[in-house]
């Protein structure tokens, strides 16, 4: 079924302010969940949406709260997003990266007491507007092993990375530093489908083509695969260090569970999950025109670059970009179980969908 | 055979002042390129110096330069290198992001015109002795085909990071940001062994077990393996922007090659490569003890996970500490060709090994 990304946009704000979010909060929150869905990251959207709400109900999310920045020097601040949907802090610590941005060159946020905050793109992608390289991290619950652990220890802790052009279309990278997110699995179990090596790993720590093998007791694998699962490791592990180990939010395994169903840790190490937030003003290295100039040039050297027969070479954003333009015009597809959830959640609140 | 740290140091010292480097720099070039050999990547190491010794020859490389700051802010700049040593410009660069974070608590510098600056891990540990976040990339000489590409267009770029921690040994990430480096190619074809899936493709973009075909007109494959290449595409391509769209150095496949036999292009779009540094004061964010004793929890948490029969989970860092350790007392293996090769530059100089 296909849905107007007004539509939706409709109903989820007024879900949101159903639970309680003043409407700035509501219409940023909306705006933030269903850029996902916009981009093709089906998994991070409005199929979420009755997620939170099950955390409000648990009482793990504060729709009032109070965000702001703790510590701070003329590049840094830690934000405090006091129990709040990610979906809004993420947005306003990242307006802080920006305006230090503005001051001083660059600007850097570390986020604790925050909740899980969408795609990581469309925060990253914030900085664009104003000419500056945006990056964005989170990190999330514990699904998957490190390299050689039988014990899940960190999340999928994406990275985003997002940097202005001038005539071409902005590069846009946002990455899971695992081979495949769970959502991949999960779309492997409903069709009752093996998935490639590198994606997971048994109870044992074995690879495993298993796609219940998460379920199972196993994990997920860091990006890297057979021969480099070190790197991905690597990688996730500094995602959760900075958006947690400098803010003071949980790291590793006691990142707070996503699903209501699974309870936060008793004894946590911080405050709720953590991000990290990072602008760059182009023109805090050179001329944002001449930047952007040699910009373009990259993209279109690396587009127009001989392909492997009945392929092209791809910028990262490509793909979500092409995705986005198509769904505003073409409606957003839901699947069937994702449009009931979601009409029980609206019956909830005598909203429609 | 085995040399002591303090022999090859004195040789390789010796050698960069036949070339002409002033004795700081020589100790400095000296101190990075051994770094290399310490922590047991003998590809970036003193097996290189010949490599830097015949650019020389072919005046690609300035021993003399006036490494210094073309355009900055308050907590960004853009370094010139001067087309001297990377070995030399990497780490008067860095310094400049560590004043940078002195003053407003974090500094980011992009590098121009400089040259292969030996091991990343070198340049982001110097930050940890002020209780900083280090972070160090660089590109390199284009060896690599994006997803889908016939064409090499991006370096081997790696990214480093380095986090202080109190009573553990720091966290130090250093990461080619393809599957493997073209060193273990190159181990692979002095054996005559096949190497996995995941490494390389051969001229026709298919992948290849092959460890002749980069050789042949093919390429090394960015991180992430058959389902996952995108990825390891994207960190390579952020690193190749970082380092030199925004320095104003050649990127793509316009940087110059390391090896004298090739020939830099004819049009570049920038000077020399690049290179990007970044420093972060931990007391930015968080008080620095507060910071290091949970860094030394998350530490002790991921070193003592339940691991697979017979192995144990490693923190970034620790095979390349332990192996320094080691080395120091118990000396540095050299391969045969690689002494006689320094035995020949030696000779030219009348510098004995």
């Amino acid at each position: 079924m296909k849905f107007s990304y007004q539509q939706l946009f409709t109903f989820a704000e007024q879900v949101f302010l159903s639970i309680g979010c003043p409407p700035d909060d509501a219409t940023l929150a909306t705006e933030t969940l269903l850029s996902a869905d916009l981009r093709g990251v089906d998994s991070h959207g409005v199929a979420r949406l009755s997620g939170y709400v099950r955390l409000w109900e648990a009482g793990r999310i504060n729709t009032t709260p109070r965000v702001g920045v703790t510590y701070e020097t003329p590049s840094t601040a830690v934000v405090d997003g006091d129990g709040g949907l990610g979906l809004v802090v993420g947005p306003k610590a990242m307006r802080v990266a920006m305006h230090k941005a503005e001051q001083v060159g660059t600007g850097w946020v570390s986020v604790k007491n925050s909740n899980h905050f969408g795609i990581a793109g469309y925060h990253a992608m914030l900085a664009l507007a104003q000419d500056m390289i945006g990056v964005a991290m989170t990190n999330a619950s514990p699904l998957v092993a490190p390299t050689y652990s039988l014990e899940r220890l960190l999340g999928t802790n994406p990275i985003a990375v997002a940097v202005p052009a001038g005539e071409q279309p902005d590069f846009v990278l946002d990455m899971a530093t695992t081979t495949a997110a769970n959502g991949k699995l999960e779309i492997a179990q409903r069709k009752n489908l093996p998935i490639p090596e590198g994606w997971a790993q048994d109870a044992e720590g074995r690879p495993s083509t298993d796609a219940n093998a998460v379920k199972n007791g196993g994990a997920l694998q860091p990006l890297g695969g057979a021969t480099g699962s070190h790197k991905g490791y690597g990688l996730g592990a500094v995602v959760d260090i900075f958006s947690a180990v400098l803010s003071g939010a949980n790291y590793g395994p006691w990142v707070p569970p996503f699903v209501a169903f699974l309870q936060p840790s008793a004894n946590p190490v911080g405050q709720g999950l953590g991000h990290f937030f990072g602008a760059m003003r182009v023109d805090a290295f050179r001329p944002a025109d001449e930047f952007k100039s040699h910009m373009d040039n990259w993209i279109k050297t690396f587009r127009e670059a001989k392909a492997v027969e009945g392929q092209r070479v791809l910028i990262p954003g490509d793909p979500e970009r092409e995705m986005a333009a198509h769904r505003l015009l073409d409606g957003l597809p839901l699947l069937d179980a994702v449009v009931k959830d979601l009409e029980t959640v609206g019956a909830k609140f005598g909203v429609q969908l």
